[in-house]
This record gives C-alpha cells, sequence and structure tokens, in this order.
C-alpha cells in the first residue's frame, strides 16, 4: 500500500452513497463519515467479526492476523475483510452485504421481492354490444358470448349464482357497453361502462400470530399497500395447540377461531380498500397462505387429527372456494384461494416461502428454514425437496426467556460480549433504553457466552466467570446490562437452556435432512432464513450457537416475510401459482420422530 | 259375414279385458258390457264419429255409409272403425285407442314415460380407508383420492365448500369407512358407513299456475312421489304479464316473485322427503323446468327485458347452481340443474317436452304442441326444429268464459251437438250436476256449433238456429243445458269470440311453421299435444274448429305433462341432459310478428 496526500473516492454499495478522503481511514470509519451504517457490536476493536464487506480498490491494506482468524476460508476467497481493520488509501468500492446491515436497513425487505410478469387468475373485458331487435332476438349472454368469441377466443364458462341478476342491469345501465370480470372462463363481476383499468386483489399471509395483508395491483403486478394485525385468535392460546384444544374441546371452538381469523381478514380487506379508494367489490381475488392448523381453521376443516399423532392434515390440496361462502368481502364471484400444505406442520407458508425464495428452481443444493415456534426447514437437493417440521418452541420470539420481549423500542437486539473481558457491548430498538431482550438479542447473547467462554458445551454457565452472578433460584446468570432505572437484564440458566432446547431441534432438523440426503454441511450451497425471526437475527451468532451447521456467512440469504412475497406471487400469476402446487407436490415430508436414530441427532445438537 | 250361434270371444287391448257371447253385437255393446269404457257422445247413433276403433277378425260387418263419412281415407286405410256401426259375430280383437278412452283412462299419462336407463349426474362411492399412522402420513383426501382413484379412475375434482368440514368427522365416525357423493367428479356429501342404497333426486315442472315436484329414484329411474302446488306466484297475477310487470315496477317486486316460488318447491321438497323416510340432506339434485318467465324469475335473472319487444331472455344457455345459493333443501353441496329456454317465450318446459315426446328423435315431419296460455308449437323436419310462441290467451283454461270453471267435478268436459237436431250430448267430469265448462269441454262445443251448422265461417251464431236464444247483451248464445238447479248454461258469442281468437292464434303458428318449411298439413307424420289441456281436449274438436289442420286421428298423440317427464329425464340420465341441451340449440326460435304476411295468416285462420 502506497500512502499519498490525493483525495480518493469510496462509493458504497447498494446505497450508493459515495465520500471524498485524503488519508487513510479504515473502511468503518469511512463508512461512518459517508452516513453508511455498518454493523460493528465491537466498536471496531477488531474482535466481533460483525463488519464484513466486499472491497475493491488498489490502495487497500492487506489481510490483517484478526481477518484471518476471524473469517472463514470460504469468506476469504470471496474477498470478504472486516471493514474495521481494513484501511484504504486510494478510490475504492465498498459492497456491504445485508449481513452487515443494521436492522432499519434490514426492514426495507420488500425489495427482496424477485418481479414476476403479471398473469392473474383474473382479468376484465370491455364488451360492447348491440341491442337485441326483432330480427336479432339473441339472449343477452349469446351476445356477451359473440363479443367474448371475439375478444377471448371462448365463451362465459361458468356464470356465478350472485352475479345472475346483474347481467341484463349491467348491460341496459351501461348503453350496452360493459366490463366482465372472468376467473379463467367464469364470470364473477360484471359492471356497467369500462372499468378494466381497476384489477385488484388481495394476498394474506395468516400467521399464528400476525396477519398481514398486501393489496396487490394485478395489472402491474405492485403492492398497493400492506396492513397487518395481530391473530385475534390468541385469545384462545398464545401457541397453536392450545387453539386446537379449544377447537377440539368446545362444541363450537373451531367455528369461533375461523371467525376470528376472518373476521380479521375482512376488517384488512376493508381498510385497505378504504384508504385506497376502492370497493369491496373490486376485490377479484384472495390470496391466503398459512401453516396448516391456521389452514385448516381458516377453511373449517377439522383441526382434530392435528391434534394427536400421526398429526395429518385433512387435506394437503389447492382448495379455490368463494369468497361469499367465507364471508369475507369481494365481488360478488370471487374466489378465495388456498394454496396446498405439505403435512401436518408444514403449512402453504412454507410452500410460499419456497417459491419467493426460489429455493426449488436453484441449482445445487440448499436449506429453506422458515424459524417460529414451529420450524419448517426445506433441504433442496437436485429434483427433491425434503422437509422437516422442528418444535422449536417460542424462544426465539423472546417467550417463556426471563428477561424476553417482542421486537419493540428497548427491546436488545444486538449483542456482543467480548471474549476475555466478558465485556458486553449490545444495541436496542431505536436505541431506545433497554427494557428487555428480544429474538436476535438473546441468541446474540447465548452466542456471545459460548463465544466468551461463559458456556460449557452442555450449556452450564460458568459460575466463576466474569459478570456470572447466582440468580434467585440459586442458578447462574450473566448480567446483559444494568439499566438507568436500576434494574438488571440478565441471561438466566433456564433462558441458555431453553435456547438450548430450540437450537437443538432445529439444528438436529438439519442434520437429519443432511444425513437423509446423504451430504453434509459443507456441500451447501446457500441457506436461506425467513420469516421475522430469520431474518433479523445474526447469522454469525445462530453459527456459533450451532443452531445453523458452519457454513460461510456469504452464502446464508436472509429473504424476510417470504410467506407474504410467495402469497402474493401466487395472487398475480397463475405460473406463479402452478409452481407453488407443483413446489407442494414436490416436498417430501419426513417426519423426524421416525427418522433412525433421531433422538442421538437430537442430543448431538444441543451441545454447545 | 256369416251369422251362426257358436260362442266366440272378444279382446280388448290395451286393458287386456276379455267377454265371451253367442249373438252378433256392436263393439259398443260388447265392450260395455265387457266393462271397456269407450267414448260415445252421441250414445250410439253413428253420428258423432267419436268411438273409433281397431278390430281384427273373421266375423266383421262391412264399412257402413256412416263410417265411410265419418272416417279419413287415411283412418279406413289403417283399418279404423266406429264401433256403434261394426257388427261382429265371431272372435275378434279391439284395440281402443287412447282418442277413444274417456278421460279417466287419459289421466293414467305417466305410463306414456319412455323409459330411460338412469346415468345421473350424481353418484355414490363407499370407500373403506386405512387410518393414517407414523409411517403412512397420507391426508383424509389423499386417502379418498387414491381409493377413488382405484373404483371411479379419477380422485376428487372440486370439493363442495359447505361440505369442507364433514371431511375428517366422516371418516373417522364410520371408522374409516364412508359413502362420498359426486356430480361428476365434485365431492357434493360425505356420510359415515354405507349408503349407497339411497340414491334421490327432485324433478321440478315450475308451471305459472302450478307446481309439480317429482321424487326420483336416480338408481332405478322410477318416480317415488309426486306432489303437487298452486304456483303461490298467483296473488301478483293470473298471467305471467302481470307479474312481470309487479317485479319491473316494484324495488323488490322480482324478489318476491323468486321467494314465493322458492318457498313452494321448498314446501314441496320437504312433503316429498317427509313421505318417503328421506332427510333433505338426501336430495343430490335437483332439475327445474318452465317457461322462460319462470325461469328468469327462478334462477333471480332480470325480468325486464321480457316485458318488453323485442321480449329476449337474459340467457339461454343451461345453469348449475349450489340449491344452497338458492335456499333449497338439499345435499350440502348439491346443484339445482336448470336446462336451457330457447327464446322470450320458448321455455325449458318446452325443450323438456320436446325432450320427453322424443319429437327431436322421429323420422319424418312432426309437430309439437303445449297448448297453455302461451301455446308453443315446434316443427320437426329433418334435422331442422323451429319453434313459434302463439298468445293464445286463457280461454282454454276456461278463463274469461261466460261459464268457464276449471276442470274440476261438474265442468262439462265432452259435448256433441246432433247435427239437425241440435241436440245436446255432453258429459261431466266425475258424471256430477253440470256446474260449467272446462277448457276440452268448450271446444268440444264451439266444435259441435261449427259441425251443427250454429256458426258462420266468421264465428257469427246463427241467431234463428235451434237451441239459439238472445242474451243479455243482445247477443245469440246456445243453450247446452239447464241445470237441475235452473242455470241455463250456455255458449255466448263471446266465449265464441274468445276461442276463435285462441284456435286463430295457434293454428296461424301452425301454418307459418308449415309455410316457412315449405310443407303442408298433409306431409305431417304426427302431431303431439302435450300439457293438460292439450290431454284432455278431444283432438276431432280441435280439428272441427280448425285450431288444428285436418290430419288422420291416429296420427296426433296426447302425451300428458310431457314437461315434467322431460325434467325426470333430464334428472335421470346426463345423456338425456345432454339431449335437451342438444334439443334446446337444435331449435330456431321464429318471431311470428315479423313473418311475413302473418297477419293475412291469422286472418285466414280464424274462420271456422
Amino acid at each position: 500500500m502506497t500512502t499519498t496526500n490525493e483525495s480518493f473516492t469510496i462509493r458504497f454499495s447498494p446505497s450508493g452513497r459515495r465520500a471524498t478522503y485524503d488519508h487513510p481511514l479504515s473502511i468503518l470509519e469511512t463508512a461512518r463519515k459517508a452516513g453508511v451504517e455498518i454493523t460493528a457490536l465491537c466498536s471496531g476493536l477488531g474482535s466481533c467479526g460483525r463488519c464484513r464487506v466486499k472491497v475493491q480498490g488498489d490502495a487497500i491494506s492487506p489481510l490483517s492476523q484478526k481477518e484471518r482468524e476471524l473469517l472463514s476460508e470460504g469468506e476469504l476467497d470471496a474477498g470478504c475483510r472486516l471493514a474495521c481493520r481494513t484501511i484504504v488509501d486510494g478510490d475504492a468500492a465498498v459492497y456491504v452485504p445485508e449481513i452487515s446491515r443494521p436492522r432499519a436497513q434490514q426492514l426495507q425487505l420488500t425489495g427482496r421481492e424477485v418481479p414476476v410478469a403479471p398473469s392473474p387468475a383474473v382479468h376484465k373485458v370491455l364488451v360492447e354490444l348491440s341491442p337485441p331487435t326483432l330480427s336479432d332476438p339473441r339472449s343477452d349472454l349469446e351476445r356477451i358470448d359473440d363479443a367474448l368469441r371475439r375478444s377471448d377466443g371462448a365463451p362465459t364458462g361458468e356464470i356465478d349464482a350472485a352475479l345472475l341478476g346483474r347481467i341484463g342491469p349491467a348491460l341496459r345501465e351501461g348503453d350496452w357497453r360493459a366490463t366482465l370480470t372472468l376467473d379463467g372462463s367464469e364470470l364473477i363481476q360484471m359492471e356497467s361502462g369500462d372499468t378494466t383499468d381497476r384489477l385488484y386483489g388481495v394476498a394474506v399471509d395468516l400467521g399464528s400470530t400476525k396477519i398481514a395483508a398486501y393489496l396487490v395491483d394485478l395489472t402491474s403486478g405492485e403492492t398497493v399497500e400492506t396492513q397487518g394485525t395481530m391473530n385475534p385468535q390468541i385469545a384462545y392460546g398464545e401457541d397453536i395447540a392450545t387453539r386446537l384444544s379449544h377447537a377440539v374441546d368446545h362444541a363450537d371452538g373451531a367455528s369461533q377461531l375461523q371467525h376470528l381469523a376472518l373476521d380479521a381478514i375482512k376488517d384488512l380487506i376493508h381498510a385497505l380498500c378504504e384508504g385506497n379508494d376502492l370497493s369491496p367489490d373490486e376485490v377479484l381475488e384472495i390470496v391466503v397462505v398459512g401453516n396448516t392448523a391456521m389452514h385448516h381453521i381458516f377453511l373449517g376443516l377439522s383441526t382434530r387429527p392435528l391434534t394427536a399423532s400421526p398429526f395429518v392434515p385433512i387435506a394437503t390440496r389447492p382448495f379455490r372456494i368463494k369468497a361469499r361462502d367465507l364471508g369475507l368481502p369481494a365481488t360478488p364471484g370471487a374466489y378465495v384461494t388456498c394454496p396446498p400444505p405439505v403435512a401436518g406442520f408444514v403449512g402453504s407458508d412454507h410452500v410460499a416461502m419456497v417459491l419467493a425464495s426460489r429455493l426449488a428452481e436453484k441449482p445445487g443444493t440448499f436449506l429453506g428454514i422458515d424459524i417460529g415456534t414451529n420450524t419448517e426447514i426445506s433441504l433442496k437437493r437436485g429434483d427433491a425437496i425434503t422437509a422437516v417440521s422442528c418444535a422449536s418452541g417460542p424462544a426465539f420470539e423472546g417467550a417463556a426467556i426471563c428477561w424476553g420481549m417482542k421486537a419493540a423500542p428497548g427491546a436488545i437486539e444486538r449483542v456482543w460480549i467480548e471474549p476475555g473481558t466478558q465485556e458486553v457491548h449490545l444495541s436496542t430498538i431505536d436505541g431506545a433504553e433497554p427494557v428487555g431482550i428480544c429474538g436476535s438479542g438473546i441468541l446474540d447473547s447465548v452466542a456471545g457466552m459460548v463465544g466468551a467462554g461463559l458456556l460449557n458445551a452442555r450449556g452450564h454457565i460458568e459460575r466463576d466467570a466474569g459478570g456470572v452472578r447466582i440468580g434467585e433460584s440459586s442458578l447462574p446468570e450473566f448480567v446483559l446490562t444494568e439499566t438507568p432505572a436500576g434494574r438488571t437484564i440478565t441471561v438466566t440458566q433456564t433462558d441458555v437452556e431453553r435456547i438450548q432446547m430450540a437450537k437443538g431441534a432445529i439444528r438436529s432438523g438439519i442434520e437429519v435432512l443432511l444425513d437423509a440426503a446423504n451430504v453434509t454441511a459443507a456441500d451447501l450451497d446457500g441457506i436461506i432464513l425467513a420469516g421475522a425471526f430469520g431474518t433479523f437475527i445474526d447469522p454469525l451468532s445462530a453459527i456459533e450457537i450451532g443452531m445453523l451447521p458452519p457454513v460461510p456467512s456469504e452464502r446464508i440469504t436472509q429473504v424476510g416475510n417470504a410467506a407474504g412475497a410467495g402469497a402474493k406471487e401466487i395472487l398475480v400469476s397463475t405460473e406463479r401459482r402452478r409452481e407453488a402446487e407443483e413446489v407442494a407436490r414436490r416436498i417430501d415430508y419426513l417426519e423426524l420422530t421416525v427418522y433412525p436414530n433421531y433422538s442421538r441427532f437430537f442430543a448431538r445438537a444441543l451441545r454447545f
């Protein structure tokens, strides 16, 4: 590296920012000055290894010892550097991978969606007809069909019952000019005049905790607006098992749960319509994805078989049900489309995630992981896709953790513990005073404890280590921070065990999948992490605690709410819809509990 | 003829009766002694010509002068004789054609139905499945589909929304043995255990006056029970035009009329089910035929276009609507099937009549006539079927006739007036004291007046003729009878004019059809008369007044409620259903009012 006093420019991507300097600086410093955020939990000490970037340029410092230690061989081969350890003194281009960007930027997840050419199931046709005369007494529908034969090449197929009364008036009120809405060849709406510029649908991700609804312009394929709400079924149980018990134990239980979900979706659709000057009559299709329990409750399928071994679903086929049969607001003959689930614990949300992440279409060997109370994992290898479902529990959602909380302002979301000193570096959501620990924070904390040697392989907190104290139940706990309000936020032995059980469940699922496919982690071309938790965790922490196998970090992609993105693709494109059904057919469900020696896989996966 | 004193036997068909005699007798006398009824309005005077029979035997009197006068050439060629003029004195076989049998026997109309091999749209399949295990975690529907692939060769297609909640419980309650009901490939019902021996449907003839509903065993094709009721829409108008005005003039008018029809059909279905130990849940399909106004009201199609020229229907295509979308009681996913109408005034009841009478399938040239307030007539010639609709009015139903009444006990139903003496011979329904005249009676009366020279060609009653008196409005009227209660039942000049308008409308329709096809009445291989009135009239009277063209009587067939019979065929057999749709497509509607010189056809048809 030659040092000059000439000025030079650093370009940052993907932000597009650039800044000019005239003396050597670490990339971390140039980024801060340029307003580009790079995660650096250790504040640039070169010890947390989180500030990974890729750099191209002529005047770049050679690899430091720290970098050789903290970066994997694959990362080194790929040109990965630590921003705090890399000095630049000339023009350079710096790429900040998502893994090194803070949460606020990771929230911009819709940018991750792969554009899909719109080919929706519904389309509109404007017909302009001549009125009947004594010498041309064709019926209204014959006139319509003759016009359709010219435009679509085929006449109307079915005609929705709710539409029968509209046909005559729509033609006459519009002076024999009307817009037909067809789902395939079925007439589902008829309006006077020309409404062909308005083509909308709603995609719904019916989660057990949250429900997200997306209003989509089916002409452009673009999301007009997103609305979310808590799943009101939570009143009958935070977790699915409790809700299913309610459905089974009470005569109207299943119907209650169904109507809570339907009412919530109804409200979301109304909110989306009101905010965008739409009548609910203009919602032409609704696509709903969810886990198998949500799917069954939503459709009114019996959930009893999901409550006991062998936990089989009633149906794993796609359904199209009239929105009015479910009481959802939409155009008179609109359908609700429910892509197929795969198994009792692998739902259509997982299918949608596999679809949106293009997992099935990638060449090579990939893992797709939806982390949640239940974690679904698919291994794609060649043409085969095998899925398992792991009971990972709610620990990653901050539940059942002593200082756990949801991802809200004040939640500790990033933690790094300096080996040797046990000094804790942390950040909270919105930079607020810490009030608790959210999922990514607890994962980071345990990873930090592992890295700092505060946990043994069996997950016991070292009682004599720095920062460790004995808590109320005579069990050791690690102190993360003292809040200004005087509270001491700790990670308890029980917290560690809960995370241990959760990561063990996930890792054993991964290992069984690898074992069944006769491959090793080194054969993985990539791991796709989906869902809120999977998106916000630090993948390096996940590797540190052994939740994920050790793969080079650049092979890990965090894709956000891929289930919602997949639901939108299914809504927008019949090709993608067919692909989703094909994906569901291709996914082969593997029941972990009957896999040979599963308990040994699990026991091994519990170790740190 | 040789006369012997040996005993001989006369066999009557179709009754199967036989009797033995030892001296020569007229066939009319032998029949009376044998208990075989033969119509003979003139009581055996040889002047009414109604007692036509066919006779085979060795000792039969030769043709009398009277027979040569009263029988047509075709009838003579066919071996037709008058029972009162034919003397037998040896073994003989006598066939009494329907035309010569009294009303009571004509009521046995179901015997006229052509047997149809059942091939209903719905079928049941018993599945016996193995319960799921950890190593066979196929979903319920996968198990069902695998079983269906073995029995039906194909899995379930659509699954009715109302059925989703039944799938799991039906399998488990029946210990994995359940009966699927499929409409085509759509699952419309699922029951625990084996119910394959119960397969029922309902056919409905939705008339503007009466509604008939038939419970049909779809396995055998047999009618289990028939129930009828008055159409409650009559509260909004005796005739269709008044009802359609109500529908157009009142905001909820159409919906009111629709629900009156639906409620009446609902009650009929409940009555049929209760009487036969059936749950409405077991009604697997409902077929409804009716005129186009009834069809549109029933389906909720706008009737406004039917109230003004050019009187086009909204739709002339078949519809299948879920029974629950119409609120009709049936199995959860059952369909209501509505065969297509042809035009504004040619409904699906006419299509059903053409179907049941096999009009479209007969080789040769045939007329099919549905006589009613509106009379639909189809001319079948080669592959072509052309239909017209004639506004014949309610006179034939006894309405707007001075002494008119419906066909009830005491109604004069048969009249014959002896030429020369003007002596009136009449019979009443059930032989009760005469109280009025029903449709067939008024037709006979006018025919008798024509035959007896009491009417001129323009329909004026000869004021000076015997039996004629001057009525209250200074118009002549013919006295039929004095009742014991002292009332004088007459046929007024106005009555004659109403019948004249009605027969003129029908005859002009027939003549236009013949003219358009470039054939004459002599080319007709047959005339089929359907409907209550068409069944009970004396075809010879219809010919006498010029309502029908002069064809040999044996070419006239009276087929009863062929619309109801057609609805049943459509219910029982998908082949017949396709044929009905094909018939509807084949029927070419001809609008009388735009036919060249129609008014001249009509004027000519008015003459007696």
